[in-house]
């Protein structure tokens, strides 16, 4: 921060420059100079935008009944479908696809076994209709069996060169602006911002810090057990395990943000069925609270999926009418993709 | 902060001292302040006050190879026996001993059960007797059943009027004044402080704020699972089970870290065999690392035992000679409470 002061200044004012200075939290100064821009410009005028700085200011301002303490201004968001694209399949999932050619290498006895055939095979209509519990098998083997560390490698080589087929750019370029403003809109007023996602906790921690400006430890995601060993030369490392601690999706999201947190939000953004109970958890809390569900209706811009609202169905991120029912009975918020966005991605 | 500003001052000076408050990030504002007065206060001129003192100042200059940026100042501490007494049993297990005949009342089937039997016939020298097997089924059955809600006002109530047989005073007054100076001097230099403990998360919430000022999603501790479900009211609320997702001691130390801050300490602080590999973990990661050790060897102003150096052996936070001889080999300090510790205790 730099002043420009007068070039004459009385004492007195000066006096009472730096004792105000002096006065003033970082914050305060800093929102100070924030009030004079729309903090979310990719959002159109409406109820979304509206309903988000009008929880910020309230919750912030200390004459408010509705003002929240800075330790208590918990806001989180899932990721896949609320922050960055999940069609035509969750990303991770597809680094689990791409990694199978690796795995197999190492373990050739795999090459003829299913699931992972039909992956080798390329066929991407045949990949499309496996089920659930054959991609479990496809992901158990290829996060783990090997060091955090070498993880941690694999992944950010991945995330820094697989693109998107749609749009030919790397995934981490498919995040919603909009969203992105919301993060740090919150953040300059004090809030602390977690993803809470059904994605691996490892793997979104590789890019979280770059993309969304969200440090590891506020990344909570689906667990695996790591297990502690020593190397040749006497070194310590942990190994990923095929064991799961966590299943952060569904009523999984409350569990694993009581145990990653510890503190209820009090603001969460989620996209599907499998946000419904961290928004429920959410709203339950006293004071201020907000829950909302992006929608995504844009089949021009991005994709249209629900079903709810007579949207085409999916296997990937499901948004059914029920959720849309209880949304609207519980006063959660429906950020239509189509409507409430102004521009989607930062390289439009 | 207040100013203090001599009656007479001379416009360049007060230009002078304005344009030196603003170009300075208030980190180092009070590092300045600070560098004035002793930051451990309560230790004695030794080379573990010392080794804390310099590292902290290399890790924070950076004109110094061994500078760490802010987002890697990870400092983890052992809580029993490391910042407050855990002899003769530790806090947490007197809690759920205590919580027996409340349960019991409940659960009037346990009455003639052991360990229950042996706990409500309040024989001391027989339940200091109890092995560890039986002792976890008392946890087991206090520490689960209820909502997390729940338990956090037992626990609140507990930790606000029951006290220390030896000292008559609260728990939570029994911590080490000078861990809690070392916390806050690297709060204060940009360090964020964990507790990592084999106690349970939710009981160390209770009061770690408080106490610590270390926040609920600092807490990396032994976690059980929980259990959504919803009231007759419809409201949504989260149950405690009596499944362990993770036992945070030993080799669940780094499993904890790697789990709930994704990043590596720098330093780390122990006291027993249950920190072994955390601290190990700790060194093993390049740059600028410190591990160190308390060695209870003041039985006149709290208590001895090791077995390491001669000193008694115990059950409760044992401190063999092979881990002083890794720490020896390995350049971990090991910190004598006699020596080290001019104080203990603040009420002292």
């Amino acid at each position: 921060m730099q002043l420009m002061l007068p070039s004459r200044i009385s004492r007195r004012a000066l006096l009472a420059t730096l004792a105000a200075l002096v006065a003033l939290p970082p914050l305060l100064l800093f929102t100070a100079a924030q009030a004079q821009t729309d903090p979310l410009p990719s959002w159109n005028n409406g109820p979304a935008k509206q309903a988000i700085i009008e929880f910020v200011q309230v919750t912030t301002d200390r004459t408010n009944s509705k003002f929240v303490p800075p330790e208590a201004r918990i806001a989180t968001f899932d990721q896949d479908g609320t922050t960055w694209v999940e069609h035509p399949m969750y990303t991770q999932v597809m680094y689990c696809l791409e990694r199978v050619p690796a795995v197999v290498e190492k373990k050739p006895e795999l090459k003829n076994v299913e699931p992972f055939k039909t992956v080798l095979s390329g066929n991407r209509e045949a990949i499309a209709k496996l089920p659930t519990k054959e991609l479990l098998k496809i992901l158990a083997v290829t996060l783990s069996g090997m060091t955090v560390d070498e993880f941690k490698a694999e992944a950010t080589k991945w995330v820094t060169a697989a693109k998107h087929p749609r749009w030919d750019r790397l995934y981490t370029e498919l995040t919603y602006q909009p969203m992105l403003e919301a993060m740090q809109y919150m953040r300059q007023n004090g809030y602390k911002t977690y993803i809470v996602t059904g994605g691996g906790q490892d793997f979104v921690r590789v890019y979280a810090n770059r993309v969304y400006g969200i440090p590891p430890e506020q990344i909570v995601g689906t667990v695996g057990a790591t297990q502690y060993g020593y190397g040749k030369n006497g070194k310590p490392f942990l190994t990923k395990e095929a064991k799961l601690l966590l299943n952060d999706d569904g009523t999984g999201k409350p569990a694993g943000i009581h145990m990653m947190i510890g503190v209820r939000p009090i603001i969460a953004f989620g996209n599907s069925t499998g946000d419904r109970q961290m928004l429920e958890y959410t709203k339950a809390g006293g004071g201020a609270r907000l829950a909302l569900l992006v929608l995504h209706d844009d089949a021009a811009r991005e994709y249209a999926y629900g079903p709810a609202q007579g949207l085409p169905d999916t296997k990937v991120g499901k948004f059914t009418q029920a959720l849309f029912d209880e949304a609207k009975r519980d006063g959660w918020l429906v950020i239509s993709m189509k409507n409430d966005w102004k521009r989607i991605f930062a390289f439009e």
